[in-house]
């Protein structure tokens, strides 16, 4: 099998695992958060700055880098890493998430997808197999299956339609893939709310023995709460030995939670969307540098960041370049969210060979705010 | 005084310059393209990627630093070169310049000029005093004294008037300059087409004894034969000992035939403003990588360029990245072209040594397209 998970040990104190993903373009220890690169570039940062910050796979869009531009042009250009100069390993969603947020007129039948594409309105059409051919195309380490991606919240009948879809379209994914040995394909179970419908979905997906499998229909806009409770009931459903993936997560203390309930792989665009914003993950909460109180604020965005940000910009610097919408001031930002967030996950990694993986959460809540009544998830 | 020019020597094939500028933050060989970083930033471009390409000195603007973030917050961060991390030479202009092409309703006094901010619409108040009070905030180590620039084409009488002020103001700058041991201030030549008046305006600085001389009021619109024939009787006008200072002039002809007229120092934001519309200067011309054409070419923005941007991507990569919006493009484009420039100076110098920059001139224009009927100048 492209993919394999080792699995190193649990944490004793939360149950949590620390392992290693084993794949065609490199390893990386697990839990991970995964950059994302949806247009074949992490917004504003180079591939050198990618690796500098400790990040050995990226998660690029299935679905975008299909409108633009094109499978075949990438395909051509040697696949997805040659393309974008990236030698580390590439995730590759399946373009369902985008098919069903972005497009409008969508018809969802046995077959597949139609739809319009997001910027022309071109009336377009995705498959478990036309997902399969794109992402062959792409070459990338690890493809997602194509999954129906029901609205959040609903009914247990339409729930228990779409997660029997879902799985058929797994299976058909599975025999279209062309290129089993090269790249690895993860199923996604769904079922929402309902631990019966987890429980079906799971069971039907690892039928197929797939490398790896992910949790998907959360981080939808459910409660943190609902969230943690799904994970409780699904992550004990999945196999030890393959690795586990919570699509759409990327808030610390959410990335801690997962961890905790057993998750090993996450990824979001919440770092790098926020940084273009101005605002700043840091070891004592967010922090919003556009704010006039930074305007002669000469300390770094983190000082207990060791980042290339930190080291050598100001508060004030960086506030000055984003209230001009200078492009070095997106950088600036955009390096220091992911670097927080892969040093994060050190720290949890490090935490859970420590088996203090409890502890770790106590004081990270504490110091960035989450403890606060009513703190924002990020 | 804290800018000195040591000539080295003179191409026997042109006339061309040889020589290096010393500043109080390193040393840089002329003939020098100088990038513009405008708000304290190279748009797209960061500190170290500068050095790496081989600047030794950029340029700022005292006019948009003045405005944004504000020159107090610069000296507070402990003057340009901290604020913005860059630890080479900086020259900052007067300010001059954008006021008299930026602003509306502006009126000009002996005193100085009163105009409008062109982003608020507040009224301000710019004199030589005032850009000698920014300047020494910033702390570059090259300032530019404040001089009137006239529109193109001026009368003989309304030029004449504008250079006796223009050296007035520059009498008054040198007066108010507050840190002499650690800037040096450049005067500017202003004149026009009138060879008088160009003489009258370099006699007039010279009499103040100043470190460096920049000729103003060319690529102002003019054609290539004006400006050459400008440089042809001002440069003899000025000390050979002290650097000379080309001011907005970033074309690859312009460069050569600007050194060929004795001229050392050039900036230009041509380079950068056009990488962000995805277009290149190249060895074989201009190249606008957004079109069709290259939506499947896989080889680099130039064969002949060994930049970062060339040794690892491909035109098909960036011109997706350019088409949707994306910053690594730019960045990509950005680098290659300020390269470029920077690579080019280094041959010019090259050939001054061996007295050959009349041959390298015609290869280069042969190669460029230069030579071509209604050539484009860049
Ligand atoms: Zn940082
Ligand atoms: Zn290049």
């Amino acid at each position: 099998m492209p993919i394999t998970y080792e699995f190193i040990k649990e944490c004793k104190q939360t149950g949590a695992r620390l392992g290693k993903v084993h794949t065609p373009h490199g390893s990386f220890e697990t839990p991970v958060f995964m950059p994302v690169g949806t247009l074949a570039t992490v917004k504003t940062m180079s591939p050198e700055e990618i690796e500098e910050m400790g990040a050995n796979i990226i998660l690029s869009n299935t679905y975008h880098l299909w409108l633009r531009p094109g499978e075949d042009i990438i395909k051509d250009a040697g696949g997805l890493h040659k393309f974008m100069n990236w030698d580390g390993a590439i995730l590759t969603d399946s373009g369902g998430f985008q098919v069903f947020s972005l497009s409008d007129m969508r018809k969802i039948t046995e077959d597949g997808v139609h739809f319009r594409n997001h910027l022309s309105g071109e009336k377009l059409f995705l498959s478990p197999e036309k997902a399969m051919q794109i992402q062959n195309a792409l070459g990338s380490d690890i493809m997602m299956a194509f999954d129906e991606c029901p609205p959040y919240p609903a009914e247990h009948d339409y729930m228990k339609r779409s997660v029997e879809r879902t799985s058929r379209w797994a299976e058909r994914c599975l025999n279209a893939h062309a290129r089993p040995n090269d790249q690895g394909l993860f199923g996604i179970v769904q079922g929402g709310e309902y631990e019966d419908l987890r429980r079906q979905s799971a069971e039907d997906l690892i039928s197929l023995d797939l490398p790896g499998y992910a949790v998907g229909g959360l981080s939808v806009g459910e409660p943190k709460d609902v969230m943690n409770r799904v994970l409780e009931f699904t992550t004990p459903l999945l196999p030890k030995h393959k690795p586990r993936y919570l699509m759409g997560v990327g808030s610390p203390d959410s990335l801690i939670d997962g961890a905790i309930r057993g998750i090993d792989m996450f990824d979001c665009v919440l770092p790098t969307r926020i940084a273009r914003n101005g605002t700043c993950m840091t070891s004592t909460g967010r922090l919003v540098v556009r704010n006039a109180k930074y305007a002669r604020d000469f300390s770094p965005l983190d000082e207990n960041c060791d980042c290339y940000t930190c080291r050598n910009y100001s508060r004030a610097y960086i506030r000055h370049l984003i209230k001009a919408n200078e492009t070095f001031g997106f950088r600036l930002t955009t390096y220091h969210n992911l670097y927080f967030l892969i040093k994060l996950m050190g720290q949890v990694r490090q935490a859970i060979r420590n088996d203090s993986l409890g502890d770790f959460r106590e004081e990270f809540f504490e110091q960035y705010g989450f403890n606060k009544p009513n703190a924002k998830n990020f």
